[in-house]
């Protein structure tokens, strides 16, 4: 059995703990990979020591390898941890013998476009947002399958997959999405025309954003990654053709959690 | 062929002019139908003359017989529609010759249930809503594949479809759904925990709300039905297993008639 | 020293408890009066014994009289009361001092009209709020010292004072606003036309609401009076010329206890 | 009498257009004054020809010199403005007798601070706006009077007066505000914490933002004013001792023509 190991590598904790779990793993006679190793296979498992971040991080570099990933929360709040540190050696025969179901969720693929051309590709697990960098508002088209459903003007638009749908989207007015239902869900940050509202789309449809007057503003992907948003740039969004995998130990539903989480996410 | 003619029986004019088509399709020799008659077999076309308010009622009549429905607004604001009444005559050959695309709107299936037996059941195609008759708040709790995430507390809760998301749920803050997308979308009416938010949720769940606090409440099917919705009660709401087929003779997407819709619905 | 106490008479506990607090005022030489008693003098104090709701009641009937009020809560979560039941032993040397600041909360006086001629009037503390009773909308218009804002079209329309925008008002999208600034929170419930939005206005404006089409609608004051809005009824809303006089005994601001109320709301 | 005359100097029309109207006043023995010029006396009129953007510009400029102020429409949309150009000649006369009535709109009195000493200070009729320049939240304390109603935490947030609540704080979710209520609102932009909500606040306060985290924040004054937000600054907001003057020359209420208003700011 070979398992990857991930963690922040700005927290010392993390780092550390990473070190703690490889020797226990080895003894156990489980290869460990660490994260700056090459890997050629895809892991039996991934195993995620931090916080949402990290695990965003993860899943856009390992999900299309489709191995299971277990996130696990070092302290900070955390949305797609499974389990705490603390519980790591109570479950550790469970995770280690197969034993737990998966809960699937789909990613975006992202294409920044030059006039037609793609120029960088991307992978992500929440959404991808362009914004205004400066207070003057942006606008921009966007195209459904080619259907124009308007013009976006305000602070920006995310584009926020249903795992993204308790994110940022949430702040800026969007709804809770089933993480089951795969779909798009549209939110416009301060739109200028008070009556556009947020739109849940079937991820079926490709979504083409394209500027209008966007002088200073930015893709940001799981507000992790940066590009200035050209006038000559468009977006593409597509549903990703794989997902990600997360180990779910304690069979406990999305929805039965919801409200816990959400109070959480209030720092309550 | 065979064509059943639907009107607004209240309002004159849907009726004269029922009337009138049933003459003009009698001399192309198409067998015409009034609601009024027997219908053992479903018939080849549904016309349907009134406002959203009839189509409302024809889907939930007619729509399990999978005949394609055109909708003929005869002059109040129509959303489900699909030609004016002055477009008839430009339109008749190009129906009557079935040279049309059909946009497929999921419908929701509704139990009334008393203790756990089903007392009534019904279909519809816009929403279902439990709502307080009193300014008294009324709560209950939803379940959602048996999970259940949190109670529902303040004027009463909305479960629309797509179709349904651009009337009374996107009134209570619910976002526009496409139709394309299966799924019910649960919007509370001015809930008393100011952090509950509109949910968007698979429709391969099955619903089940119970009342908590519910002394005067109602529930409301498409607007139309009402029924007292009593201590022992519980409704359970599924996708219904076939869709109404609006027959869409200008071949506008959703998408790019949405903006002009929704200012239409602003009485703009 | 004379001294009112209201207590919550379907509440056993605060019965007992206003007999129990009667009986030790007794023993310091003061004057209790009962609620059932002939009050003809205004009393030097209000004592209120249960939760908001109680408060609310004494509002309207004794704030006229320009006496402090006390609300003591006894268990039930209180936006309103200033102390709980356990601190009165250390507080009550305190209150009956006089040492204390006087939180001065604007009310609403409401003219119920027939015609023109004035029906029913009423003082409230929190809101008057004009509802439909079935799921039909209802619309009426709003004029402000005669200029009218608009038609106002769906579910209903809320009056809130400052007091009243932390209860039903903010349920239904309402900002919260400051005890200190005369004002009329103006909140349409689940509006038809979403453009339409909270409206803060001067309650130095009389507000007079007119039924366009009100079918089945009731006027509901602070949640505790009904009446039945009948087509040839208009409702004017003026500021009372007196304020309730809240007793504040800890000093803490409204604002710094801001975010733990709204917490309190949200039941957590 | 003398007129000052403000015109947009990067639009032609407005350029054109003042000197066009100056030599007509002068035929009509008026002094006009051109902005370039010193201006040791108040004037008896301010003249601004060109849209919003430069009657926020002007009422920053020479509000404080308590001269009436006459917005002229130059084609784009105008909420401030009160004719436009092709009714000048109609209403001239008018204007230039003294018979119309005065608008008159609180000004925000804005400090910025570096430590505890004041570094600049503006004035200005909409909104001053804190927000992120990065994806990355911001959060700051605000404290009103020096009562502190909690942290906030997201995107950024707006304190704007009445006049400004029909702008940038609309679209991020505030209420519309009537410019009689001297009040600042509160709005935040994208907030982290769902249950954050608009507060209207009496303008006889004094607000006071720090910083919590804020990296990358701008302050943006009227949207046109911008300096970045440095940790060690803060920001005094307190109403200006003076009011913006506006000339109402046709006695429309602002009420009566909200409605239009709001339509025209929706584009429609």
């Amino acid at each position: 059995m070979k398992v990857l190991l991930v963690n922040n590598r700005y927290k010392e904790n993390t780092v550390e703990m990473a070190q703690e779990l490889a020797h226990k793993l080895a003894t156990l006679n489980i290869t460990v990979v660490m994260e700056a190793d090459n890997i050629d296979q895809p892991p039996d498992l991934v195993i995620v020591l931090g916080g949402d971040g990290t695990i965003l991080r993860a899943a856009r570099q390992y999900a299309y390898k489709n191995s299971p990933v277990l996130g696990i929360n070092m302290g900070t709040v955390g949305f797609l941890s499974n389990i705490k540190i603390e519980e790591l050696e109570q479950y550790l025969h469970q995770l280690l013998s197969g034993d737990y179901s998966l809960d699937k969720r789909m990613m975006l693929a992202i294409d920044i476009c030059e006039d037609t051309e793609i120029r960088e590709s991307f992978y992500c697990l929440n959404d991808v947002v362009i914004r205004a960098t400066t207070p003057r508002m942006v606008s921009f088209n966007l195209a459904l399958d080619g259907q124009i459903p308007g013009t976006y003007r305000g602070d920006g638009l995310i584009i926020a997959s249903p795992t993204g749908s308790t994110a940022y989207s949430l702040s800026a007015g969007g709804p809770v999405c089933d993480p089951e239902l795969e779909s798009f869900i549209i939110t416009p940050i301060a739109p200028h025309f008070i009556n556009v509202r947020p739109l849940v789309v079937s991820s079926r449809r490709v979504l083409e954003i394209t500027p209008v007057e966007c002088q200073d503003a930015i893709i940001c992907i799981d507000g992790q990654i940066r590009r200035n948003f050209k006038p000559d740039n468009s977006i593409k969004v597509r549903q990703a053709e794989f997902k990600l995998q997360l180990v779910d130990l304690k069979g406990t539903g999305f929805f039965s959690s919801l409200e816990s989480r959400l109070r959480r996410i209030e720092g309550m």
